[in-house]
């Protein structure tokens, strides 16, 4: 693939490689303005003559979808009548041109990112590069077709209810929709802004979550722009040992046809091979507030957006599109707030949810519709398609879509992993481990998806910068459970209670940014106490009456910076200093000598986790 | 005043002399519903049999504003046909009650919270405690009223756009508007959902500093609610010695009459005194934001949340209120749009000013209107009370309003500090030094301002909970270098040892930004071991032999993200824990007892400092 190529054998290689592609492939409707080929190619030079210099992305293919800006490059929304040409990247664009990225030129799109199928563009439909019957999704088209079909290595898309994920869904590709905020979102035309982000498709997860990195951070100048919480990163996460998954009732779950049914049945059953426990759960309210969003207020922020345009030039609009921002013009704001309010409650039930699992796993779509059906039917097809991400942006979730497999019919879906804000890493290192173990092609490459880079591997960001990392099935097999572990910036900690996986204080670990490297014991030399619900361990002094023993718990990395917050929450006599671990000294929780004075001895148990199933019997 | 009496002569007499004054205060428009004398008096009993129990309200008289639920008593919003009686407290209520706050009742307001003059009530107008042919302001008026009487020695408002901060102005007293989401606004008639808070008034900054810190905190079941930075407090804050003061251009200022205008000034004259440096901006996109508030969007959001009323009932409202809340029924979303985007567009540059200070002052309000001018022009006499407060729940600040002195006239003028988000006590420790230096009796009681009390006094929050301290003027006049003195983002460490100014890991400290807030000392209850170069501080068991005693040491304020990178350059058996200082509970050195075993006991020398006196001598 384009990014292996562009590893192994420089910018130059990659970018003829991908115009190349661009006349084979021969869609008329993928891009709506290219950049030259003399121009792909001049750049791609002097990348290769510069050379990589640590940029993570040097001499990758991408395109953006043409909402978002370029400079010097019409932005068209796909609406010629609307075209502009601003004079400055957008800063996402930027910041991909900035960490060695290639651009080929800006993609076909809904108009205005208004809608889930792809076919609502005067510059015509991409070819969906799986089942070319079928529309390609929306409204990242284009974005979703080029990965597809191998023309780029990734591509920007955008994401409001939906267009950042579908399009993955039904071209058997990678959609990742990061936190909203952390991307910027100034230079992308509008559609609702409290709920826009810029999307990213890819092939892999693991490559997904390095171009996410490149480009995520905060923007003085958006006031959506929201700064991640210390030490946040999209690469270098590990699949939990203890993944808690959330899954739809099966009364919320509608599909199109009963292969789609099995395929949705058969990804969770992987995700329990990979040591998953999966529970059923109502999602009800969200469905409820996802019809919200195409029925309620959020339809007039769109058509404030574009206010000029609806006001004043309706028949610069596609029919479709034209219906809807017309639509938004005379809702009442007493309405709004009622919708606000709604979202404001399901917000309160999704936080409730996810302080019980780390993930829900849902469809991508009920189904992916022929080019017919949504012809027939323009807008409740269109509808139908966004069943399961409407939601997602109002309950402030990240999430990422990933292939499924094939129906009988060759036509491709896909599930959807989503988490609370912030959990990119966890979300791309569980869809990279559910991706591979799928064992399907890449996007229509035909080539193998391959195994997960281990964090310790080379596809780690910035850092590693090196051009030697592939991602090729055959490499980095090792599962590694004995590492030290931790990439630079981090901190190992040394978890002995409520903090460890599955236990009430994780969700602290994990949001700040903590990931799961070890179990672990220590040197035979330490007692515990339980002091309530919390242990309290204590180092044993050379020759004391009472001897120490090993006592079990887990490391944790942390982002060093979210060692002071962490510590903040942890009350007397609790507090962090050097534990001594059978595999070396690390940082841990440790407890006042006259603090514990008093508590129940716990050491015979060996750990909390002996001490909770202990109590539990 | 009730608080003192509270603290010196218990419940009983405060509840008592709360009841007495009601009686002779005599305003039949200040409550809506009272507790019996006998039912307070039976709970000031209770909780004088009790004993303080380390709760800091212990036994101190408060009332609620009518839009706040307390369980078994209607709750009106000053709409008789509205009311409702709810079988719970609020959360806020709750907590107070925990605290042992003594409630007496629930007072007057301007209907649903709709207004800031105190009029706009079928239960009348409580009358002005300092100027009594002027308005109380609103809509808190009867919870202003109550504390200027010195009938309640705290009382809770709500603030939407500044009902929690002008009838503190027109009323000589202190107003607290906490952060948004701070305290729970969960059984509060909602009037702004998105913008509600949980007021307070008091008669000085440090008493509202301490109740607040007894209500915040946050609510699973409130979708408003939204948890504080790790550390937050509203109590132990202190002067900043580079206070940057932002204070609007003259051409954004409007007054009602010189008078006004002179307060203001000399109010920041005693600024400049107290060290601040004061630098004048435009305030003009807040101003514009304003206007947006009583002209936009928000006036739905208002009328959303009583449709039921506005629609069904509308006979039910007062003439004035009704004509508000009507005027929202029929505005279009696609303008509320435009109105977020502003605010967020406008919050962008709320961030760049808090970025070069520490505060914004402006004027409470640009004068006090007489009944007689409200009466006359109901509607834009209300709009001028909120000039220079209905921008602040848009930009997501803090604020406190405070007395700025008495005009010629003799009717109240007062001064507004504001701050972002979760600064309250940045602000009630500059508000407690600028009350002080005014000199002004407090509230209409014609008792003296105290000097603030430092950190080191007793009303530092639910910790502390001994019931001696008192604030009375002649007490606690240092300026204390015994602050607690922590920035948002920042975390306080006890050193102890070679990290303390002058020595030689001090350079750890300060390469990691840490700024050095003040000496300080644990409580008597540890003791400390020489371990070659570095001191092991260790916390003595309750009843051990050997006592523990007060240890010196410096507080240095860290970036939280440099805790970790600082610790883990401190080796075993060191570590960071929770130490109990003279001031309060702080993160800071200690010492594993299995590694201090024979090390020698330098607990005599009081210190590090001492210890190295005594081996250099």
């Amino acid at each position: 693939m384009l990014w292996d190529l562009a590893r192994a054998e420089g910018p130059v290689a990659a970018a003829q490689a991908a115009l190349d592609r661009i006349e084979a492939w021969d869609d008329p409707a993928l891009f709506i303005t290219r950049v030259s080929p003399e121009a792909v190619l001049a750049e791609a030079h002097r990348l290769e003559a510069e050379g990589p210099m640590g940029r993570p992305l040097h001499g990758i293919p991408f395109v953006v979808k043409d909402n978002i800006d370029v400079a010097g490059l019409p932005t068209t929304a796909a609406c010629p009548d609307y075209a502009y040409t601003p004079a400055e990247d957008a800063p996402c664009v930027a910041r991909l041109r900035a960490a060695g990225a290639v651009l080929l030129g800006k993609v076909n799109l809904d108009q205005f990112a208004t809608g889930l199928v792809g076919v609502r563009s005067p510059y015509g439909t991409p070819r969906n590069a799986i089942a070319p019957d079928c529309v390609p999704g929306g409204s990242s088209s284009g974005s979703a077709s080029a990965v597809s079909a191998g023309i780029a290595a990734f591509s920007l898309g955008t994401d409001t209810a939906g267009s950042g994920r579908v399009p993955a869904g039904f071209q058997n590709i990678v959609g990742l929709k990061p936190s909203l905020g952390l991307v910027p979102s100034r230079g992308v035309v509008p559609a609702c802004r409290s709920l826009d982000v810029v999307s990213l498709f890819a092939l892999t997860a693991g490559q997904a979550a390095t171009v996410l990195e490149a480009m995520a951070g905060p923007d003085a100048d958006d006031p959506y722009s929201r700064p991640a919480p210390p030490g946040w990163r999209a690469t270098g996460g590990t699949l939990p040992p203890h993944l808690r998954v959330a899954v739809p009732e099966e009364v919320d779950l509608v599909f199109d046809t009963p292969d789609d049914a099995a395929l949705f049945a058969a990804a969770l059953s992987r995700l329990e091979a990979l040591g998953a426990t999966l529970e059923r759960v109502s999602i009800a309210p969200f469905l409820a507030l996802a019809r919200r969003l195409y029925d309620g207020a959020w339809v007039a922020e769109r058509t404030a957006a574009l206010r000029e345009v609806v006001e004043n030039h309706p028949d610069a609009l596609h029919p479709v599109t034209r219906i809807i921002l017309e639509g938004g013009l005379h809702r009442r704001t007493v309405d709004a707030f009622e919708d606000f309010h709604a979202a404001a409650q399901t917000r309160l039930l999704s936080r409730a949810l996810f302080a019980r699992f780390d993930l829900l796993a849902v469809p991508t779509a009920p189904g992916i519709p022929t080019l017919e059906a949504v012809a027939a039917e323009p807008i409740a097809a269109n509808s139908r398609n966004g069943t399961y991400t409407n939601f997602v942006n109002l309950l402030d979730l990240s999430g990422i879509a990933l292939p499924s497999g094939f129906r009988a019919d060759r036509r491709p879906a896909g599930i959807t992993l989503l988490a609370p804000a912030f959990a990119e890493a966890r979300l791309c290192a569980v869809a990279a481990a559910l991706h591979h173990a799928a064992g399907l092609p890449l996007g229509a490459t035909g080539e193998a998806t391959p195994a997960p880079i281990s964090a310790a591997g080379t596809e780690s960001g910035p850092e590693s910068g090196t051009e030697s990392g592939t991602e090729s099935g055959t490499e980095s097999g090792t599962e590694s459970g004995t590492e030290s572990g931790t990439e630079p910036g981090e901190i190992a900690l040394f978890c002995i209670g409520a903090h460890m996986s599955g236990l009430p204080l994780n969700g602290q670990i994990t949001g700040l940014g903590g990931r799961f490297l070890r179990t672990d014991r220590t040197e035979p030399a330490y007692r515990l106490h339980a002091l309530g619900n919390r242990p309290g361990l204590m180092r044993v002094a050379a020759g004391a009456a009472t001897p120490g023993a090993a006592i079990e718990g887990e490391v944790w990395a942390l982002p060093a910076a979210a060692i002071g917050p962490l510590l903040a929450q942890v009350p007397a006599p609790l507090g962090f200093g050097t534990v001594a671990l059978a595999s070396g000294p690390c940082l841990g929780f440790l407890a006042e000598a006259a603090g514990v004075e008093g508590a129940p001895d716990i050491t015979a148990h060996g750990g909390w986790r002996g001490w909770l199933a202990a109590q539990a019997g």
